[in-house]
């Protein structure tokens, strides 16, 4: 039987805030890219404690990105998939690619399972930066990308990421868990108990 | 002197709960637009409690929307700029603007202040599927977008929407308040404190 454990909001909250400086000190971003729906939390808890004051808010993009399959069978955020399906990708329109060349972007999601979407999503942001650096004659300027999730989970991984992140230590879990089952707060249909549930759990 | 008060993420989370059967019952949403970064946590959360059992998730696009002068002042929720900036709009490419025609479309935030940003949001969307049914030539289709805020603001509004969406009850906040300060909770530098501060009003 799959260990079950609880978050709470509070958790997820102290979690961005102990790792917003670290983020702030190593990766700099100048940009947050939320992988939505479970990006979207952490991302805008983030937000707050990356902020400099004096500066102006780290601007959030969302994307989205499914990896289940989801018709016919009932919400579970646990639940690998085969293939990662594209909902929304970034507004070229507002945000000029050109603005991401040479610049350190962070990508925020719930949890690194299987890897599958975090290994798609910096895969495609780095073909897409690529292209507009190539169109704007600035393919010397490095664009960095780091990882920040809230859970990873120790398992073997079906999805790479490029060997360089992990190496410069652009990839930051809040926690690294067994593979267990994770449930987040947002999917408790009875939040009160949810709590009362994590308070019992010795790992969080 | 403005009376602050403190939302928790638990309060949160049981709005979207509680609103989430007459949203469906009456909007019948089938896509959510997340007003960015304010509208991502409880799109989220509603995502959960909109979703029937044996249906897939109903997608979130998130838009950004930044009614506020950033530089040079501290980030505060609350503080009323003077125009709306379009920081992100929707992805055009994976979101076909013709699967939004003669659709019932959720747009979500978190407060409604003084309703620039509402205003902005549901004129632009509008403009969008018009020029789409145009091109489709389904001008025959209605698409009706609707709102969900947490807190909407009992005060003078700059910005108005369309008389039929307010007429016809699209439009629902979880709770109106006075023109109080609201601190929701991922503002919060220490939410234990935060939550402390919640748990002593009066007013949620």
């Amino acid at each position: 039987m799959v260990q079950k454990v609880y978050i709470t909001y509070n958790q997820v909250h102290t979690m961005c805030q102990d790792a917003a400086p670290r983020i702030l000190n190593t990766f700099t971003p100048s940009l947050m890219i939320a992988i939505g729906g479970g990006g979207y939390v952490p991302a805008r808890i983030l937000r707050s404690f990356l902020k400099k004051p004096g500066n102006p808010n780290i601007p959030i993009q969302a994307i989205g990105l499914s990896l289940y399959e989801s018709l016919g069978t009932d919400s579970q955020v646990e639940k690998p998939g085969t293939k990662v399906t594209r909902t929304q990708w970034l507004d070229l329109g507002s945000l000029e690619m050109a603005n991401l060349i040479g610049k350190s972007v962070l990508i925020v999601d719930e949890v690194d399972d299987t890897r599958t979407t975090l290994e798609y999503a910096v895969k495609e942001l780095e073909k897409d930066v690529a292209t507009a650096a190539r169109e704007a004659g600035r393919e010397a300027e490095e664009t960095k990308f780091s990882i920040f999730v809230l859970h990873n989970k120790d398992k073997q991984k079906k999805g790479q990421l490029p060997k360089n992140m992990v190496e410069d230590g652009r990839y930051l879990a809040a926690r690294t868990v067994p593979d267990v089952w994770i449930n987040y707060p947002w999917e408790a249909t009875d939040i009160q108990e949810h709590d009362k549930m994590a308070q019992q759990q010795t790992i969080e």
